[in-house]
């Protein structure tokens, strides 16, 4: 079904004018040449139906695209960046209204709620117009994260120029919804910690290009920054400091933060590789704790995993995934399972004890493992998420409804498919943004990274997630995500190294597929120097003549 | 002769305990393990023989310098950062003062003068001790500039934990000196601007690692954004927008700002090449302006070269190099040459008349041209400054004491020192930051940058600055520098494009080559917290759980 969008979407991508420059692009949409003006009263309103029943956050949604909406102030991708346009728009009228309204018979929840429902149940469809001659323009919408939808779309039509904020593409009429239900953004806040400001910025911006995923990889071996209640000695003994530590109040700000914005918070906790923090408030937990030479044991220092075959320390984790999935509302949770070492385990002699003790092979103890700590989530209403691994490289007993995160390379995608899972696309070799910034290794010379080369906008853009598939398997693809594996990030360069890059993949999962970079490059431009005047730090993809100069630049120009 | 200095600091690189963490390494470095404390009454005062007639930068510097060691506020790279040390310095001694002097018959210049005089008169050398018994520490040097180096030095042996400020390695006494006298960064300011404030922070920042070069590719083919009294058309017309101008305040301001922490600022116009953007004022001057396929006319669109063979054109350049040497002090001006393009000349019927009036070949009629221009800079007693192929790629009569900057590749070192000329690496396969981050060309699927792959610190580092070169041509090479060209880069981005990688080519320049990248991490980890204490998003080159652990990332671990 996603496939049709897809090409309906390509067309689209050939026809659209320059006039406009929204991102994503919206699945169908008219654009006129006529310019309108903001009245200074512009105010946006709710259909008398919805008013009185309208969620806070909806009403925040509101007024913060008014705000933006006098704030932005985006100068327009044009040479003279706006003086060009005040013939146009000097006797253009005047827009006084936006009127948002939800159709007969939607039921109406909080955007947050809206969100945080299960992926096959998200509802993120809107219809915009906005008329030339100053008539109200409306959104219409079957539940509020739909008109959130729109009211950012909306936010996107307009420039600034010396005071006056304006639109030079209409009547706008948009007809939208997402060509996938995931797309989403991965941080992990181990190898280096950042700032809950930093996280919120970052869900601000996600906002901006639709990406409703935050896939928060949110402790590893390097450390342990989330506090659960029950299990705080992790974080107490684990994180870098106690000023590098996600409270319970901050997991709140966080999820709340990204509800009110469309997005939902889909936490992982790795296991049962990935966990030697936890052997700093438990030692007898982790197999192969800080062993050496680190890279016998693990793809990175320090060594360490759970000794999950000790039934003790299994239904310690299990119930640890308990508590976490009361603290985080999606209904999704991963649970990991990337990067098994087998010498940390065949060298551990608990763990050869306990599976001399059992009987059980190294896969059977694994799959019972795996069951345990997926039956506390399904007992908490949620559903798993794992690495690729969990199904390629074992033969677990996984339930169906599972989502795999491919990572390794986007060629294991057709495996996964046919093992019959939901898959989320976030491959290496298309979808890293840490890739060729050089490697983090000590004593390495030649200090590349291990998957180069960087991965650019355009190839990230020009991915097809339905590559390998038969037709029958297109409706297990989610969606997918750029991830951002910190390393060598952290605050300093979270938002040069994310944006606009990950717009890429915002527009491939909300468009679909088969964009060109051609087309794409300014309203990519548009959309980051947007996020520039937002406060930022989204980073140049051109000369700013190259992007005052649509296509001056190409290759063939 | 550099050489020899080489050695030295490799064997230090070997030998030098974990313990001290200083960025450039000195020459010769002996280091203790006492602790030592820095007093609340600390102060640096001058010797009486210069306290009198010392200059206001320096009265600066020492503020400055006094001001950073009680705000830096670094917590040691150790686990616990810093925990483990309040037994050693809670019995350590205070140290109450640093006094500076000079040798007897040293002239008092300005730092500022000192730093601006020509490469091979800067006297940077200094002798810093810090005794462990709380006796006063000293500086002595025979410049002004020595002494600021040392105050830098210096400012890096402090660390804090809980309100107190400590050294841990006094001992300290340290002989130094640079191994080259250029050590540069090279900010292209044309293709993206950056405000004032982002290049003064850059300068506090190569300060820190005592780079000693500001090379100011401060206007290009797409913007002129350099107001030139008597030229002031050039950036009305051409600068990418009234803000984004700077003004003849705003390089005095740039000029002190880096004198004072001993930073020249060589200036670059590049000509005859890359000038396309001087049409926008005086149409008639360049040639093959904005022609199209760009591609065939220039390196970068927009194609635009001057008409250097018009006398009328080459006397109004040979003005503006005169007008912009007197807005600069340093020593040397750079008139750039790279990448000049043929089909722009041949095709351009102005220059081919030109030729045919004078009979002069192409070659000497640039010859011409460049003696020009560079007999105004002689004249105001500047030493010009090229690329490689105004002496490589023509046979241009060329002064040899002009500098050669050497960008395409680090392979054609040794043909310019062939020719007798003296060079600064700015080689694009070990010095340039921006690639590897992807393309700017449009209509590029593919998306790569020209000179894949990304330059990791370490790359830079192990760079031999004397390869391919006989033991008479060492005396040629002047030093090095970072390049950061900005089609990709702009305010978001240029504090994480640059730092901490710049300081591997500051610890190369002024440290001598040979060192390596195991014992080198570490200290550029603890400079590199260090920038971001002072405001600088220098980057994470490891997860800090490596960080605050010395080899345990390493490979070999």
């Amino acid at each position: 079904m996603f496939h049709r969008a897809v090409v309906v979407a390509a067309s689209l991508l050939a026809a659209v004018s320059r006039v406009g420059a929204l991102w994503p692009l919206p699945q169908s949409l008219s654009e006129g040449t006529s310019a309108l003006r903001l009245s200074p009263g512009f105010h946006i309103t709710l259909a008398p139906s919805v008013a009185f029943s309208a969620p806070l956050d909806l009403y925040e949604a509101i007024g913060r695209t008014q705000g933006y909406l006098f704030t932005d102030s985006l100068g327009r991708l044009v040479v003279g960046r706006g003086a060009s346009d005040v013939s146009a728009f000097e006797t253009a009228a005047y827009l006084t209204e936006l009127q948002l309204s939800l159709a007969p018979g939607s039921k109406v929840n909080s955007i947050t709620t809206e969100a945080q429902k299960p992926l096959d149940e998200r509802d993120e469809a809107y219809t915009l117009t906005v008329p030339s001659n100053g008539s109200a323009a409306t959104i219409t919408a079957t539940s509020t994260l739909g008109l959130y939808r729109g009211l950012t779309t909306f936010g996107q039509l307009w420039y600034e120029y010396e005071g006056t904020v304006y639109a030079v593409n209409t009547p706008v009429e948009i007809e939208d919804k997402p060509a996938y239900p995931y797309r989403g953004l991965l941080l992990d806040t181990s190898r280096n910690f950042f700032p809950v400001s930093d996280i919120l910025r970052t869900l601000d911006t996600m906002s901006l290009v639709k990406l409703n995923e935050f896939h928060w990889h949110v402790v590893d071996s390097q450390s342990f920054p989330l506090e659960i209640p029950g299990y705080t000695e992790l974080a107490a003994y684990g994180a870098y400091g106690p000023n590098m530590v996600y409270s319970a109040s901050d997991v709140q700000t966080i999820v709340s933060y990204a509800g009110a914005r469309g997005i939902d918070v889909m936490v992982e906790i790795d296991t049962p590789g990935h966990t030697a923090v936890i052997a700093d408030a438990h030692p007898d937990f982790v197999a192969c704790n800080q062993a050496r030479p680190w890279a016998t044991y693990a793809n990175e220092p320090p060594a360490g995993q759970l000794r999950f075959t000790n039934s003790t320390i299994a239904t310690w984790t299990a119930g640890l995934f308990t508590e976490l999935a009361k603290m985080f509302p999606s209904s999704l949770i991963s649970t990991g399972g990337d990067e098994i070492n087998m010498p940390c385990y065949d060298d551990d002699e608990e763990t050869q004890r306990d599976l001399n003790a059992t009987g059980l092979s190294f896969n059977d103890a694994l799959s019972g493992f795996t069951q345990q700590t997926h039956a506390a989530l399904e007992a908490a209403g949620k559903t798993p998420v794992v690495w690729e691994e969990m199904v390629l490289n074992y033969n677990l007993t996984l339930s169906n409804e599972t989502y795999v995160l491919v990572w390794i390379s986007s060629e294991d995608v057709k495996a996964v498919a046919d093992k019959g899972f939901r898959i989320i696309h976030a491959a290496s070799n298309y979808f890293y943004l840490d890739c060729g910034g050089g490697g983090w290794v000590g004593d390495y010379p030649a200090g590349n990274s291990w998957c180069e080369p960087f991965k650019t906008w355009q190839n990230s853009y020009a991915f097809d997630p339905l590559a390998n598939l038969t037709s029958d398997q297109y409706s297990l693809v989610a969606g997918g995500q750029h991830n951002l594996w910190t390393e060598q990030s952290g605050p300093s360069n979270l938002d040069p190294i994310v944006w606009p890059r990950a717009g890429a993949s915002a527009e491939l999962f909300w468009s679909g597929a088969g964009g060109n970079v051609t087309a794409a490059l300014p309203r990519l431009h548009d959309v980051s120097f947007r996020m520039q005047q937002r406060g930022v730090r989204s980073i140049a993809l051109q000369p700013l003549w190259c992007a005052l100069r649509p296509d001056e630049c190409d290759l063939n120009w």
